[in-house]
């Protein structure tokens, strides 16, 4: 008899599924203040109503000239100007820039009318309180920045989909748009199963394990971007789960069940999800290592998905499936697009099981400026493993592993 | 006349006269919630009072069984046990396995006494309620996890200085560890400077620009793990920056002071650190670009930090020194080593002048599987830039640059 847990699909197989629903409940935005917005991902296409600079702008200490006036100037022959005054850094000049003429400028002030270029201050001295000699010759537009010139009025500024980091909060702040309309935060629902799941607070007994998924879970939430609410620990009885399920589903866009590690554990999730009117299980398992029994479904049109009940499994199906699923879910299209990765050196030879994606965990280091990938070994269940590793590699389902000395990518977590 | 402005120092010795103050004010610690510790760095080394596992389980659903009554057992010539119970995932068995009997287990069941291995019910078969066919030997230990053998009790789990992860936090609470100490997060007061700067909601005129260091820097100090008051937009005048400034400096472990462009500006906050009577000034300037016009200096032992006004420059010296500088305030003792960083293949030549360390922004592409970095044109000012490129190219001081296809490491940003 072939078990449910044996019909596991492949990764790429299981994105693919969950990029073809259609997430109406997702689609989902609000309004924010962009001093807010950090991380937040853009809802709309940004456009500035503003050219940026306003107007020609200095972009060093000196004076605005007009640039043909000090052609052929130089320390054997300096040109020689009129100072008509000086430019204050928050204003636009009133008077303009004759033939002949110059002002004194800062970096950062409004170039005068007439004038076109800035000689810097190093090239200049003043004779007079008037004149001012200039050692060097400027072209046309000189040490100006000309309006318009970063950032033109009406034109595309940032992309819908663009995740904002500070740069971004500048630039938008740069052109006067305090608020941005962005995604909202995906919510998450965490819900801890097992019989022998005890809280963490808790002095345990032989056969007892503390409910360590529940918060490993909100941490990878809370940094995928998402808001999360842990409903705690439900003991292995189908009524209960099932109530605690249907309230998670309410109050959430996607729930997070962590069960045990056992067939008998595996079979009770599975029957819950069953349950439901409108199911629809997109994988009984991965075929990837560590990490199979995972399951993914569909109820009312939100994501349902069991992890395993081991905590580096857990983890491991996190960072590579399911965190790139909330940012997807919260408009990062392109979260499922290969990355350029670090690489690394491999120390040793690592074997793996064709038709299986393996993600081995190993630990970065540092000689003489090459980078190393050490795969930790461990029994697959221990938690210091976890802390042991600072990254992961992936082995393909079509390899049957890596010598040592090969150049692998590493995912740092 | 040499202006201090040219007075500048590298990178390198600045960071060494940062390590080398004492910094009493930082050595800051509280005590709170695993549960709440994403991100924080330990103040404590970590000891675990606990074994984990508490007792030998089963890592497999199966039998447990005595190993040596299944050596030589194969499909053609199985071994018979008695199967005696059934070990409940959650309390230790009362009844021990003793000579040619076994006991069924679920993954993560307690070993009961006298079985030393488990069985994987794949090579069993249950011939009558309590007789069990075997049909593979299996070694003392195997597909147990012993007890202690991932955490053991009295032994060093995580030493100061370590920054927690979903992982640290996971095993932390896998031993019961609910509460630890982790380094205070600093408090970081931002200060924009400067006659031309207005408020972002403001409509400007020319010569006016809106305040966006005080954005950009509050993003960076969230990201480092900081906290952060703005206080807005200080005239140029003497007295109100001083006034500003004490308060800041009363309030908060750090100062970021980000002031216009010119000399006249820069000028400006020298005299105004200057006319504190407990104050040293660490660097004029720093041997780099972007961001030479870059004032550090200790008021009363706090970091006062004078940005470059330039949105970009400022961004710049933050993310390659001043972000380090707050994570090493906050416990992260190697916030300065050398990083393993992604390596990528530049697409063009980059010229550099020796004795300047040059950051250039860099494009990240992927082409075949090979990591690209073009370097990004543009004049230092534009914001763009920024938004532009996702990467930074460090060309050290002493090399004049690199060439088309050289191997660079990007720092991502």
């Amino acid at each position: 008899m072939e078990h449910k847990f044996f019909k596991t699909i492949e990764k790429a197989k299981l994105i693919n599924k969950i990029k073809k629903v259609k997430y109406e409940e997702y689609e989902e935005y609000e309004e924010i203040n962009t001093e807010d917005s950090l991380g937040r991902v853009l809802y709309q296409d940004i456009v500035s109503k503003e050219d940026l600079p306003l107007c020609n702008r200095s972009s060093m200490d000196g004076y605005a000239v007009i640039s043909k006036n000090t052609f052929g100037a130089s320390d054997s022959l300096p040109a020689y100007l009129g100072c008509v005054g000086k430019v204050s850094v928050n204003s636009f000049p009133e008077r303009q820039v004759l033939d002949s003429e110059c002002m004194q400028i800062p970096t950062g002030g409004s170039l005068p009318v007439g004038a076109d270029s800035v000689v810097m201050v190093e090239y200049t001295k003043k004779i007079s309180d008037n004149t001012i000699e200039i050692y060097k010759s400027v072209a046309p537009n000189e040490n100006v920045m000309l309006q318009g010139e970063d950032i033109k009025k009406n034109k595309l500024l940032l992309k819908k989909g663009t995740k904002l980091k500070a740069q971004e909060i500048g630039i938008l702040l740069a052109v006067g748009i305090t608020k941005c309309t962005v995604y909202k935060k995906i919510r998450c629902g965490i819900i801890s199963t097992g019989d022998e799941v005890v809280p963490t607070d808790k002095k345990v007994k032989p056969g007892e394990i503390r409910d360590v998924n529940s918060y490993t879970l909100s941490c990878l939430s809370t940094q995928a971007g998402a808001v999360f609410k842990r409903y705690g620990i439900v003991k292995d009885n189908f009524d209960s789960l099932k109530s605690y399920l249907t309230k998670a589903l309410k109050e959430n866009d996607v729930v997070f069940l962590s069960g045990g590690s056992s067939v008998g554990a595996y079979d009770f999730t599975i029957k819950v999800i069953n349950s439901f009117k409108n199911k629809n299980i997109l994988s009984y398992g991965l075929s990837l290592s560590p990490g199979k029994p995972t399951i993914t479904a569909l109820i009312d049109n939100k994501l349902v998905i069991g992890l395993p009940g081991q905590v580096a499994s857990a983890l491991v199906v996190m960072k590579v499936i399911f965190v790139p699923v909330l940012k997807f879910l919260m408009g990062a299209k392109d979260a499922f697009e290969k990355k350029p990765l670090m690489k690394a050196i491999l120390t040793r030879n690592i074997a793996s099981k064709q038709g299986r994606e393996d993600f081995v965990r190993v630990s970065i280091s540092m000689k003489k400026g090459e980078i190393f990938a050490n795969p930790v070994t461990a029994k697959s269940g221990l938690l210091t493993s976890l802390i042991n590793s600072n990254g992961l590699i992936t082995i393909p389902s079509n390899c049957e592993g890596f010598y040592k000395g090969d150049i692998v990518d590493v995912i740092k977590w």
